[in-house]
């Protein structure tokens, strides 16, 4: 039993004493006790060890306050638990030196067992919940189809990730099996991670925001779509797409619990894009968090103001940034938890 | 008088008998003979050199056949000629070594005479006047206050330009100050471009979109409304605010003759919200030039459909990617011309 459930009230769309709030990115840079751990361990040592991702995935809970914790993880365990190699470049981002280019590529992707290649997250899961002892919710993710095709083809970070989309525009069919295998994937993916004990699970398209509105339909979301569908009957699902505000009603449309939106949209639009059966889940500026602390107080006021009461989850519109002052990121937690809807 | 005015009447909203087109970067990367001349001259030797800037406005109109010219130069010549060093160091981007972080370096930035410090853009422009010998119209351009403050505060080019917004957040004072000077600066620069010759002019706030709706209005169309202000009356103005969709409305309200949008929004509901006072340019996916032709010229039709009749300049919603073919810019342009609508 939990003894803090607003989060997963607020997604179901039940009456709160307040809103609930957590941060994306909060077991981060940000925060010196990671540092620590990032100076001693490697990225995906850190994911692949239960007890240092179990660790991490605390660390906000204690010391910021958050009314949920996120597994320490990255979206990119999958290609690799599919069959490509997968570097961590500190400082320079992901590096996937063999790219799927062709059809011949291909052939080197396969849908794994999850529970073979990915028993480390269920592992974590179990120890984090353990620790957790019923504190908060946890959160499982994974990344959306779409995005990990991005880095599949692109092969790194891009700012427009023009070679990701030539694939698709070029050879769709491919595409579209590619995606196809990467939400197979991550359908068992999200389902071991709930029988694990995730209390509710966040899909990260951190780059459909890249795509038109017709293609986030094509490559994105249709994919999306078939993930929700698997999972929202066992836990609450969140769907987080950056940037792709105009799709609002289509992802509200897929069944989701929560829908993520970034500080580029005002709440009351979202809310009028999204309908009123989901809950919002957004919408800070995460640079606003390098603001002075009364800015910071005032601004998190606006928005709770502006979201009004019910089905909305606070957080910020995107990951948390690691030059934020550990005070400053308790200052929006604790200005969240004060406010009361009048 | 010019024999190709389809850009200008249909910025004033007049009928034409089709659809005017050119590409944001049309002088650019993509084109051989670009190349050949960057191989040979520095960046800003080819911005400074008036017969360099003039080769390579020319070079799309003659090859690829697009409506419209756009002045050969770059956002940075501002911040310089406001007495901050600018390098641009190619395949890296912008780099500015003293960047605004302080009062004290407010010092260092002024508002100059534009025609000592800018007059080789004024001599580029009469000179291309000259060499286009009235077949198409020539675009001149500025970068909006809020992105110049971008690069001048942040010193570089950045995904979040957080230090460029903290700047915002911590110091508003001293941002206002920096934006207004830039603003002053920027509007004596447009209005000599118009006196040298430029026939339309187009604002550039490629960074507008970081911002929340609550602060685009505070850092960015506050002062992107003075400069419309000030030029409209002598030429039609166009503002592209890349991701600002938020606020074509309170842009259309600047009395602008043109808006940019990018393809993440369809064009009917740019439509709606900018309302119908105003032409609407863009907004083919950059990298949907990535395509087969038959697939640019399906797409290319597919949206001058969504668009309809009048009030709309055909254009990507970004710049031209440096790896598209010419033969495929091409097509997009050829698509275009050849387009009726029903």
């Amino acid at each position: 039993m939990l003894q803090n459930d607003l989060l997963l009230r607020t997604l179901r769309g039940e009456t709160t004493e307040r809103t609930p709030v957590w941060m994306m990115r909060q077991a981060g840079r940000y925060l010196p006790e990671y540092m620590v751990l990032r100076e001693k361990y490697g990225f995906f040592e850190r994911c692949q060890t239960p007890e240092l991702a179990c660790e991490i995935t605390l660390q906000p809970v204690d010391i910021v306050g958050v009314d949920a914790a996120i597994l320490f993880s990255d979206i990119l365990v999958v290609p690799q638990a599919m069959g490509l190699e997968v570097q961590l470049i500190e400082s320079k981002g992901p590096f996937l030196p063999d790219p799927v280019k062709t059809a011949k590529d291909l052939t080197r992707v396969r849908v794994p067992d999850v529970h073979e290649t990915l028993g480390y997250v269920m592992d974590a899961i179990k120890l984090i919940k353990q620790e957790l002892n019923g504190r908060v919710p946890l959160i499982g993710f994974a990344g959306a189809p779409w995005t990990l095709l991005c880095y599949m083809v692109q092969g790194k970070g891009s700012k427009t990730f023009d070679e990701a989309k030539a694939f698709c525009y070029t050879q769709p069919e491919l595409a579209h099996q590619l995606l196809q295998m990467i939400t197979d994937t991550t359908i068992a993916y999200l389902k071991a991670q709930v029988k694990a004990g995730a209390d509710t699970v966040q899909i990260f398209d951190s780059w459909g925001g890249l795509l038109s509105p017709h293609d986030f339909e094509t490559f994105s979301l249709k994919y999306i779509r078939q993930i929700v569908a698997a999972v929202k009957e066992e836990v609450p699902t969140i769907i987080f797409a950056k940037g792709a505000w105009h799709s609002l009603d289509s992802m509200a449309a897929t069944g989701a619990h929560g829908l993520g939106i970034d500080w580029c949209i005002k709440p009351e639009m979202a809310r009028q894009f999204a309908g009123n059966n989901v809950t919002l889940q957004g919408n800070f500026d995460p640079a606003k968090l390098l603001s002075p602390i009364p800015v910071i107080q005032k601004e998190v006021k606006d928005m709770l103001r502006a979201f009004g009461p019910g089905r909305h989850i606070a957080n910020l519109g995107h990951g948390i940034l690691p030059n934020v002052p550990v005070d400053h990121a308790r200052a929006f937690v604790d200005a969240v938890k004060e406010f009361r809807h009048a």
